[in-house]
Parts: C-alpha cells; structure tokens; sequence
C-alpha cells in the first residue's frame, strides 16, 4: 500500500493511488483514554451472560468508555439470522462474529461479546484471531439444574420437550472452559459483584484506569 | 422485555430476569456529541470511493468524531471471506455489511461505507434496513475508461483477460443511483473537494456540526 494524505496525494499523473487506512486503533484508544479489546462471556443459556454484559456496559458508559454489547439479541437476528444451531453454524456464527468484533475493537471499542460458545475449540478460535492482549475469557458458571430452574424464556422447557433441538445443556453439549481470565459463579446470582469482577479485570488489565 | 437495572434486579426468587439494553443510540451520540449513521459510497472499483473514505474519516477524527470506515480490505479478507462475486454471493455480502453496520450505527459510530454494491435492488435494500434519517448514499462517478486507466490493483487488466469474471463495469452490469444524496466526479480527482462535499453533506443533515 502507497502512503496517502491529503497532502501527498500524486495530482501529477491523475491516478488514483491505493488509499492508506490513516487512523488507527491507537489513535483511536488515544481518544477514546481506554485501550480497546474483547470480553468473551461464556456460558449455559440463562447463566446470566448477557445480564451482566449490559450491566457492565451500562458502568462503563457511565465513566465516558466506548463499549458494545454482541449477543444472540442483535447478532442471531440480524447478520447471522441465516444460520441455525448445528456444530457447522454455530461455527460459522462464531467466526463471523469474531470477523466483526475485530472490526469493533480496531474502531475503539470494548466489546462485551455474550454467546453460549459451547465448543472449545470454537472459542479457541476466536481468541486465535484476537492478538492475546486484547482478549478476555470470562466463564459464568452456572449448573444446568438453576439455569434450567430459571428459564426466563422458556427454552429448556422447549428443548426437554423435543421441540428446540441442539440445545446446550440438554440435547448438546458445553465444554467448560479450563483457563478463563475469571469465572463468576452465579448460582446464586449476584450482579453488582458479578459487574465489579468484570471491571477489576479490565482494569488489572490496563484497558481501563 | 423486563427493565433491569443495577437497583431492581429481582432477588428475592433469585432468577435471573431477562436483560435490557442499558445504553442506547441516543446516550451514545450524547456522549459522543455527534449523531450516528452510514454514508454509503458506491461507484465503479478504482473510482476513488475508499480513499475518500478515509481521508474523510482522518478530518472527521481530527475533530474528535467517531467514524470507522468499512469496504473490500476489512470486510472482504474477514467476515465476508466465504463469499464470492456472484450475484447471490453479493447480495449476501451487503446484507451482512448491512446488518454489522446497523451495530456499528447503534453503537455511536458514523460508518463511511465503501462498497461497489452495483445493483440497485440490493442498494435499496441496505438502505431500507436504516431508518431514512440515517441513510446517505454517496455516488462517486467516473467513467469506466477513467477507472481502467487508473486500475491500481491490476483487477482491469485481469478481468479483461478474463482472469477475473463478474467484474463490475467488465463482465458484470454497474446500475448507477437515481436518487444518491450527493453525486462525487473523480474524473478528474481533487481529494481535498471529494472529503469537503462529504463533510458539507454531514454538516446540512446536521450529523455534525
């Protein structure tokens, strides 16, 4: 790629010369006065995920830090509303969503990505695709007896019903994660401490001051 | 949806409560002091529409703006590297830049997005999935000879030879906008007057100020 700005533009010869990506992810974090990166929240449906994803955000925003919630809310309606849940699409969801958040984090942003990610090897890829220091795993813990006792959408009653099939916990399986950067237990859910353990983390890890 | 915030989560039946989005567009572009949205740039490859695009986003940064620039090189290699060129495999291309853009809009961000995107239909359709106050299409004209001359990449010269199929403006039909916000001519190039028609164009529909 050829250097351009506006300056150096070759007026000479009327090309068009190859355009140069002039603003950075560092210019950007240099904005912005947070580092930008990935929390990958991992865990069974109703675990808390996502809850503690917002909640999170919502902390965040409140300290001026550019942040964004990916969950199957605005992710499996929206680009990835073609594919289902077998091993080959949630493969393909996940590599898609990995694409995109790398397009987040280089614009600046924390990402709070929240998806079940049942399959190690899918979330290994994911953080193949992050350089290592801008990628977190968060594991929220949970036994499928509460998650299933909780079922706030009523997708396990579904799933043992036959009718959802592929169902994490029930019809499919979740490997556990077995080095997160943190696990939050929320068997018995608490979320003000859930949210604080999210922010210790970014902040050990120097995204945030 | 149920409202959850830090204060009212449900604890007494200790079940997790069905989250809710806590930051929105709006408190986005509050603290961002900026509205959100997506300049669509279409035109002919080799006809200037990412070098504008990102010499546009270098005076939108300088003035504190948070922009992201999305076309061939980082969306192409990435999210949408399973895809090729035919028809179907173009449309699904701009859905899914379409449906990504739609998080990056709700996520503050003012997204410059580069896109040959030469069929009309699958252009009313990205534009359809925003809301018409945040939608402006940019055409950036150039005649086909123009372009073929510049051809930074060799692609013309390949797709002549008929080393590439379906290239736009070649083997592959360019349907030009009817009704685009602004019309760019780079036949003969001037950056610095491309990047301050874009900025004009921002200024009246008031995105910034």
């Amino acid at each position: 790629m050829y250097p351009l700005t506006l300056k150096n533009k070759n007026k000479t010869n009327n090309h068009v010369i190859w355009h140069k990506v002039l603003v950075s992810r560092e210019d950007r974090n240099r904005l912005n006065k947070h580092k930008s990166g990935i929390i990958w929240f991992t865990g069974l449906s109703a675990s808390g995920k996502s809850t503690i994803a917002h909640a999170t955000e919502k902390k965040l925003f409140d300290r001026g830090i550019r942040t964004y919630v990916l969950d199957g809310d605005n992710v499996r309606y929206g680009i990835n509303s073609n594919l289902g849940f077998s091993p080959e699409d949630r493969k393909e969801n996940l590599r898609r969503i990995a694409e995109f958040s790398r397009l987040f984090v280089d614009a600046g942003i924390i990402v709070l990505a929240s998806f079940i990610s049942p399959y190690k090897t899918d979330r290994d890829y994911v953080r193949s695709r992050f350089n290592g220091d801008n990628f977190m795993e968060v594991y929220v813990s949970c036994s499928i007896d509460e998650c299933e006792r909780r079922d706030p959408k009523g997708q396990y009653k579904k799933a043992r019903a036959g009718i959802i099939k592929n169902y994490t916990g029930i019809s499919s399986p979740y490997e556990e994660p077995e080095n997160p950067d943190i696990v939050i237990n929320t068997e018995h859910f608490d979320l003000e401490d859930s949210v604080n353990k999210v922010l210790d983390l970014l902040e050990k890890r120097k995204f945030i001051q």
